[in-house]
């Protein structure tokens, strides 16, 4: 007993002489655990805790080594960098933290890579359909609040309560609509005041957004999804956090977040990247600018967050094992970065597909992005750029109005093809979530609607729906991005119409509904479509002819734009017939003779399927 | 005496041993004489005459070989390919033609290459001004009508008169303007019924239209060009001849013309030969098809013809010491006989520039077209493409009308630059012969044609300007191609008024050609925006500002298309304006401090030359 007192005294003296009397206290660690078998051998562990920076670190466990413990500006971070050798086992790492006589072990898990679900990417043979989770369906409203931010329908740009089990329980109706992979909008935590519904404001990379559900249940949501026959696309944001972020409040060290943590408008100059008569200094604010006060932007330039944010895609494709990823405001961000976070993505995952939200009216711009792009000097390695310019050129093209030149400059737009390294593996959309809806309530006779949708689904690029096409919602920009984001209706127990199934919508909904799971189910099983190369000739007196070949599938597809009815004389593309004789249309199970003449209605349409 | 009878009797019966009873005759043979000393040893000479095909041919003259003496389906026609060693002597080459017994020898002049002038190429420190040579100024009434065909100056589609006289007559003029350069419309022979003033229907590649004088007048004009300082381009058509060429009676092979010498409207689906997705029947007809049922379009691909055209060209650089040329529909031709002939060009003169008339709405087609293309895996050798897409763009922008966004569209345009190989050798113009004219009669404060050629003299590129734009010309595109191409006031010794003259003009013509003068005058001098790169900035509030920097010349520039008086911060352009303090304004001559904001009027401009 007296030993031990004299014993306690000795610490304490020690501590004194240390100066660390407080213990050693960890607050976060990120990721929360790692796997064994990845093909990268080292990953990164931030960990935070009060002066942690000023301890010592040793790792002692077989076939694991810790190459370094990097300090950083702030004393309240570690970056630890860890080997995991072949030969390593799943276990916890004991990560012991050492300050003058004070210790601190931290046991780490090191997992199992089992699950080689998912992780399949997605290409052109796939239609992604695009959910805003908050909007869709509220399966469980007993997370619909977070701290004090409530939910409120009846505002547009409030918290309405979907989730993960909203989003499960519409599986099959999304299966069964012809969708082959879901995408939904940011998922990570918006602890944000406001709510931050849309989800592009995240304060924590590594969770769920409690209103949608757990990590788990995420993952979960993934693992049906799969099992359903479909995939999953997780949005991703690496530009910017949410200026709630946890590390907000105490930065690892000024240049983490551009302009050294001081907000500073964006200009929004995405071609200033790439434009060769850029001023520098636009350049720069472009780059260091923030998207907005809310959304303090992450300077991809620090190598400690380049690692953290690529080890954090790389983290929820293990964990959750999703297939694909959305990457947000893509342009806005440092181009070796990406560059760098593709590859290793790609080098983990090889069969793992990024689409980047290359926003541009111009198809140079996401061209330039694209990987292996002969207009950059650099690769980016990006598979899939976004191809906003045909979706503008698509908006203004089915209007019906023959003379109005928009179906040429459609025709053009898709023409301009060569300026991309490989024009099949663009996303191509109507629309999305910041768009205005493609759907107008006034076409009344779905003319636009359905050729819309027949020239997405059989044009080159990997097409993407926007959720609530099928039964036709509506909305414009200038009502507000909260008014394109609208509930659907019978997402929420207390909706009075429950559009997801057939007897809650009207009749022309189902018309539309019907006629998009026609072409969805066929499009799967369609190899000229999914598969094959295209041929197109100029739209000649309102009418754009063009054609997929995959070997002997064939389709030719012909949209008339103009309001009346016309012949259409075939021999002009023999290109694409070639010895066909008969086409099968796909709307209307109709054989067509494709010897002579082919009469197609005012602002009609036809998807033939070739045969002799 | 009787010997000689008995002679003429043994020829005779000689002749008509050899079946050949005609004497061998040659009607035609071009060029008409070629050059020793060029870094091309071999030439071609076509021999046209009846059955010439069937002689043998020979050449026996010092250090000059033939190569070979082909013959093609039409037995009228020979192609000599004749090699000159490097030691051989001007003189004329005896060429002896022998069917039988019958014997020709033509004598063909090699001259001495002595002159040395001109072939000096035109770039960015020069300005272009076009002249379509039947509008501009009729020097020689003598020469006015050709045949049957007269001149009809109320008729806007008919010949009315114009000549080289005409022309160099008002060298001072152009000179005493700025200009200098000198790009006439084509100049060769038309013989076409209607007159075909524009001259793209050439019935003789090697003739000047009688119209505008000799071949001797034409190379003393661009001798007089020349010796007043100014440079000489001339417009080329290798894409199709005119109906009445004189081969069309009677042509070499076939193949001589697209489509085995049948008309075939071609569909102008300039995209086509760059479209990853054209139909193959598509790109065909583009290629093989006829600009107009008057323009036979010409086979480059047969080899014979290949090498004529060329030759062609390189005879007029020899002939004449021009230092440019315009080559007209300039995608319609085979792109492998283009990138021949531009080499073949710049290989024999290395400083020599073509401009190619490369016709799209967009920047990528002139960016695909121009050599070293990352666009193309095939280079095309062209160094000047004409942007076409940026005149779209000007045509727009400058209508002073703050928020139509044109301004910005106008910076989109240029920002789209990456596209280019070489965006600094492209040619930038307002118009030309083939469109709307950019002058407006609403344009009565002057402000749209002050903005629209401050812009176009001091962007990056070549620029050109068309004749009569400096007396606020006028003419849409709606009142036929002839209304765009009217008589310049004061070119007819009949006119009433002379434009040429400073008297002859209104007040308001003359302030607009005081302003184009200085503006151009300016132009010649200033490194900065002749040789200097560019820096631009987006526009804000309707106002577009950008820079142009060549070591210490510097030049920015500001042009406000608001309909409002604006102040303008200058810090935001610290890029171009670097340390400093003052710029003078080359339009006012008004120094200006550079330190706080610059106050720039309603649809104002500055160019300002800065300094400390």
């Amino acid at each position: 007993m007296y030993k031990k007192i004299i014993y306690l005294l000795l610490v304490l003296i020690l501590f004194q002489v240390g100066g660390a009397l407080a213990a050693i206290t960890v607050s976060r660690v990120e990721p929360a655990n790692w796997w064994t078998g990845m093909k990268k051998s080292e990953f990164q562990i931030l960990v935070y805790g009060p002066g942690i920076g000023k301890s010592k670190v040793t790792l002692n466990y077989p076939g694991v080594s810790l190459r370094e413990a990097a300090t950083v500006e702030n004393p309240n971070y570690l970056f630890l960098y860890v080997n995991v050798g072949k030969n390593a086992k799943a276990g916890n790492l004991p990560i012991t933290f050492s300050n003058g006589g004070e210790k601190f072990v931290y046991s780490y898990p090191l997992k199992n890579r089992t699950d080689k679900s998912g992780a399949l990417g997605f290409d052109a043979s796939d239609v992604l359909y695009l959910i805003t989770p908050d909007r869709f369906a509220n399966g469980n409203p007993s997370n619909d609040n977070l701290d004090s931010v409530l939910i409120n329908r009846n505002s547009p740009n409030a918290r309405h309560g979907g989730d993960y089990q909203g989003v499960s329980e519409k599986l099959d109706y999304i299966k069964d609509l012809g969708m082959t992979t879901v995408w939904l909008n940011p998922i990570q935590e918006n602890r944000m005041r406001g709510g931050s519904y849309h989800g592009y404001a995240i304060t924590d990379f590594y969770q769920s957004d409690p209103r949608f559900g757990s990590n788990e249940e995420f993952r979960e949501l993934t693992k049906s999804t799969h099992d359903k026959g479909m995939k999953m696309v997780m949005d991703m944001v690496l530009n910017h956090c949410g200026s709630s972020h946890w590390w907000m409040k105490d930065l690892p060290s000024k240049d983490w977040i551009n302009n050294n943590g001081v907000f500073l408008q964006t200009n929004h100059a995405t071609v200033s990247v790439m434009d060769v008569h850029a001023a520098e200094s636009e350049r720069n604010t472009f780059l260091n600018g923030w998207f907005t006060r809310g959304m303090p932007d992450l300077n991809q330039r620090n190598p400690h967050l380049a690692t953290y944010l690529i080890e954090n895609s790389i983290w929820w494709i293990e964990y959750a094992r999703i297939d694909g990823i959305r990457q947000d405001t893509y342009s806005y961000m440092d181009f070796d970065f990406l560059a760098r976070w593709n590859k290793e993505v790609y080098d983990e995952y090889p069969q793992f597909n990024i689409v980047g939200e290359t926003w541009y009216n111009k198809k140079t711009s996401p061209a330039w992005w694209q990987g292996n792009s002969a207009l950059s000097n650099k690769n980016s390695n990006l598979k899939t750029p976004m191809d906003f310019s045909l979706t503008f050129a698509m908006q203004k093209a089915f209007d019906g109005k023959a003379d109005n030149g928009y179906l040429g400059d459609l025709f053009e737009d898709i023409a301009q093809d060569f300026v991309y390294a490989d024009p099949y593996n663009v996303m191509t959309f109507l629309d999305n979530h910041d768009l205005g809806r493609f759907s107008r309530k006034e076409d009344e006779d779905l003319k636009r609607y359905k050729q819309g949708l027949a020239f997405l689904l059989t044009m080159r690029g990997i097409p993407q729906i926007y959720y609530g096409t099928e039964v036709l919602m509506t909305g414009t920009k200038e009502d507000g991005d909260g008014k394109l984001r609208v509930d659907f209706p019978g997402g929420w127990k207390e909706d009075k119409v429950d559009q997801f199934s057939k007897t809650g919508r009207s009749e022309i909904q189902n018309e539309a509904w019907t006629y998009l799971q026609k072409l969805l189910q066929w499009r799967k099983t369609n190899l000229a479509v999914t598969k094959g190369k295209m041929i197109h000739y100029a739209p000649k007196n309102g009418i754009y002819v063009y054609g997929r070949i995959k070997d002997d599938a064939r389709v030719i597809v012909i949209i008339n734009s103009s309001l009346k009815e016309q012949n259409v004389p075939m021999d002009r593309f023999s290109d694409i017939i070639g010895v066909f004789t008969k086409g099968k249309d796909v709307l209307s199970g109709k054989v067509i003779e494709l010897d002579k003449q082919i009469s197609i209605s005012a602002k009609g349409e036809y998807i033939l399927e070739l045969g002799k």
